[in-house]
């Protein structure tokens, strides 16, 4: 089967690393590319890796450009996919890597994003107990987020085990391309390269709802969230630490071997600990728990690529499953390093 | 007055930014220089950066070479520093750069680090409450741990209001130089760039009970510290991201600006958060201290050079204490940047 | 087919990248992983990023392990691989990514790397006049230097054009693991990231008489060359640029086009000049080259990754042409950026 | 003595390594900053490495607000000093650090940067012969380009003893701060980082002219430049390689030592290669040059920081020269390093 996808927002890091995937994935073929403020240019102009898409101009993102394709990929700024989404119609596949159709309650939305709450989609992590059901065969699918996604996968199996004291403390170290293709001054390379600094200090990060909506329903009450994103200077990659409170006396190794035994993309590390480099490109999160006896607290460390598992790989791995297709197809553990 | 100086261990990271700040010191002349295995070679081969140093050949480590100084900084391996301090005699002033007259309890010794304990100095971080008058006029100094300097500094104030409880999470993310010179494979730079990397997790660093310390002295009663060390991708730098559940409702602006209103190297930030990179090469910590809400948690973020005000300059800023001068002689709150 | 191979100094950088390379390509079954001082350790401890060989034990290196495999990969010390491929006998292909059997000149070899000249083979540069039809069918192939390869592939056309005088300045700037996992200070994250470093400066690294001997064979007369290689914070690929006295007046752009008009792996840029990143992981060069009215040169800048199409790509592309499947073969031209 | 010196631009990059070098010079006071687009906002959050500074508030920069002070460092675009500096007085000194009055040809200026050339001041490059007299007691200097900071001192000393035909081939890489604080896409850390890529290929950057200005002085006849900037993933340093055909025999040690010998910000290495991050923060330049037998070439490599020793180091410098003090004050030939 051959499917027809199209990207809106194909100039950005997300739309990049969606077609770089989509390049590899033997099922599909690349149709509508689109954009914002680069209609009408050369996708070569902004993704010079792309080789064999680098003379396709860039459409307007609209949907009369996105519509006829079985799957569409948006990657745009928020606040946009639900009105592109209504007017491609139910049967498209449609694929939103924002932040829209991720969360459940209202309230949360209007105070992290404000604006209307375009209702909440199947979350495309299937890692997550009760989410890769809701994805087999959907029309619709919210990506996570880079962050929720490793704290997520870091301190699920803890909480459905009854582990932890439902009170977490993440701190994620980012790669730049988390934040888009800004043009701000603190991301300019000079700035960036030799320091790391800490942004959305105190609570104050939009990814902290969508963390706490994904471990209180693990948990099945209600679960805080401590969240400290920090900048570190490379261009990929997201190392989560995360720690709560012993409950109980249980082995974190076998907790975290047992939830993810038949995940193809988590990877349990047994002598030594998660590094980014090791996921570079990747759809792999590597991961490892720990007992801190002094501080009497679960620790986990995980590692994982912010475009491709954080976003881009999480969009196809979603597909996949939506299409039928084996859950891996044009995604792979391997990643490149050094 | 001119105060002749030692030091041994010249050709590491730390003895290196001894000298960087000795040279721009007005009262000090830089004297014996050594080493262990570099003994017998010019600085200049392994610290291209001190040019006017770039002829002088390196000694042999030992209380022969070192003596004859006013001063001695000691930059070498944990171990060794009692007994060249004891051949050294009680007149010269004695600077540690390492570990071994941290820890004020023994069994703390012990367990961390194995072998005799070589009894506590007079603790080099003066922006503790207690610390600054033991060591004016002291002939024995333990220069803290740079993991330590960020999160002691990070949290004592919080803990000295009774603002949070004596259990605190620390992540901080360091510049590789924090690891020395040591020739291993995962420090190699094609492993570190592009990547973060934790390690010693689940309370297996070895400063977690220097921090310890630390703070249950400032807090008056015991704190159990989970503290992971994060690699990162930059020579330099350390980004201290502290937490504890909040025991009142204090206003942190003013338990931190009060706390640290009369220090010259602790600045408090007021309209964004730390970055390494502002304290490249300085003495200087930038600061900020804020309340999650929803979390209930303080939360602090500190960021130093940890071979600055992290090691070496908290050795001349502790220098200048000791011997009466100025205590910012010879030292900066200017960074190198960008 | 199935095509079994094996991978001579798989703990390495081009061992790893060879392997990172097999394991997406649809005809081979990786068999024999072998190492020197790694031997009896697991692969995962020196390549995290290979999850699907983690648990793969490293074998000694010699001919009995690597023996019985249809394709026996070398990423060996200089020196070795003559050995090695005499005991495995003319059926199997050896593929040697070290340099023991690029140049053709007994006297270069002895002069730039001492010892016993082991023979010249098949060089692995398909994009260069004559090489192509030497390579298919054939039982041993020598894999071209990283730099070579950047420097042949930017001036041969213009060479082989007489567009410029055969005096060539090449200046490449290269990552870190071009140099291997070597354990050096000066490759030591702390001192790498930051800075640049000339080194091998005067005409003293051994890739320059491969790049006279590819150039010289394309000009049909002696080609003198200057080459500088520079360290860049970057952990793979190498920016080369190239350039000569004009000798006519030709249109390089035509000239370049032309030349590679029907290669898979080169690319020529229009209207941007190329960047490392663009080519991370993929097999891809991206060129352009240029006229400067004022200096009277022609200018060429060309980015490849050293690991890929610098090693480990030249290798599998080469494997492809001497098994006689499609050149591109488990290979891209899209890099993993940003 | 006090001088009191205002900053025009304070809020990039060369101005803040002028605040940075001038908080720490004894001699100056610092009055007046001012910026464009930033005026009205506090020093602190452009410069957060500028902690004496931090709560400064810019002016506009305008001549009035400038007047007043001793010395007037201009930091601005091109096409504005000129002007400013009339309204100043002759009696103000006047360092600018663009490129208004750095090229002694009109027709060079018109063709290059465009507009009305505003006529040549005293060039802030006492290394190079002729220089340092006119500099002596001069009110107006310009500050040379970082580029040809490096090209014109590593080429010089060889061009003057006629060992060199005047045809110089020169690549050089740099960090990113060269090219200002500018929000475009390419300087991004995410782009930055982990690529080195080439712009303004085939003699098509501006300081191309000003290179030859300077080796055509020293030459005594005119100098074919054939310019290549690189860019690299770092903040700061230039590394500049150069090279041209040999016409004589001489020892380059020897012309090279001879020719910086009395310069207290030059360093020749003797067994080592330049790292730009030995530079780091310094006013000082890291050289050596070596005979290419075979290429039949002069190879010379100079490391220099290109904010410090490539512009905002020269320009106090190049004031202490004007002012009568002693040239080094203020300044270093110490790098932070690592």
């Amino acid at each position: 089967m051959t499917i027809r996808i199209a990207v809106g927002g194909a100039s950005g890091y997300a739309g990049g690393e969606l077609l770089r995937l989509l390049l590899g994935h033997p099922e599909v073929e690349i149709g509508a590319l689109t954009a914002g403020g680069n209609a009408g240019t050369p996708l070569g102009a902004h993704q010079p890796h792309l080789l064999p898409l680098a003379d396709r101009v860039l459409a307007e993102t609209t949907s009369e450009q996105l519509a006829g394709h079985d799957v569409v990929f948006l990657a745009l700024p928020h606040g946009h996919s639900a009105e592109i989404a209504a007017r491609l119609g139910p049967d498209t596949l449609v694929i939103d890597c924002g932040a829209d159709h991720r969360l459940e309650n209202e309230a949360d939305w209007t105070r992290w994003y404000g604006g209307d709450h375009a209702g909440t989609w199947p979350y495309g992590l299937p890692e997550l107990p009760g989410h890769r059901a809701k994805l087999v065969h959907t029309k619709r699918i919210a990506v996570p987020g880079c962050y929720p996604t490793g704290a997520s996968l870091a301190l699920a199996p803890a909480l459905a085990a009854g582990m932890i004291e439902p009170a977490v403390v993440v701190v994620s170290v980012s790669g730049t391309s988390g934040a888009g293709k800004s043009l701000k001054p603190h991301l300019l390379g000079s700035e960036v390269m030799g320091s790391a600094s800490a942004y959305g200090v105190g609570g104050a990060h939009r990814h902290t709802p969508e963390i706490a909506q994904n471990l209180g329903r693990v948990a099945g009450e209600p679960v805080t969230v401590s969240f400290t994103p920090v900048l570190a200077p490379m261009p990929r990659g997201i190392l989560t630490t995360a720690s709560a409170p012993l409950r109980n006396e249980l082995d974190p190794d076998e907790v975290y071997r047992q939830a993810y035994a038949d995940e193809p993309f988590v990877h349990i590390l047994e002598n030594s600990w998660p590094a980014t480099a090791a996921t570079l490109g990747s759809n792999a999160v590597q991961l490892r728990a720990t007992v801190d006896r002094d501080a009497h607290r679960l620790v986990v460390v995980a590692a994982l690529d912010n475009l491709t598992k954080g976003t881009a790989g999480a969009a196809v791995q979603s597909m996949n499953l939506a299409l039928g297709l084996p859950e891996t197809t044009g995604l792979t553990t391997v990643g490149v390093a050094p």
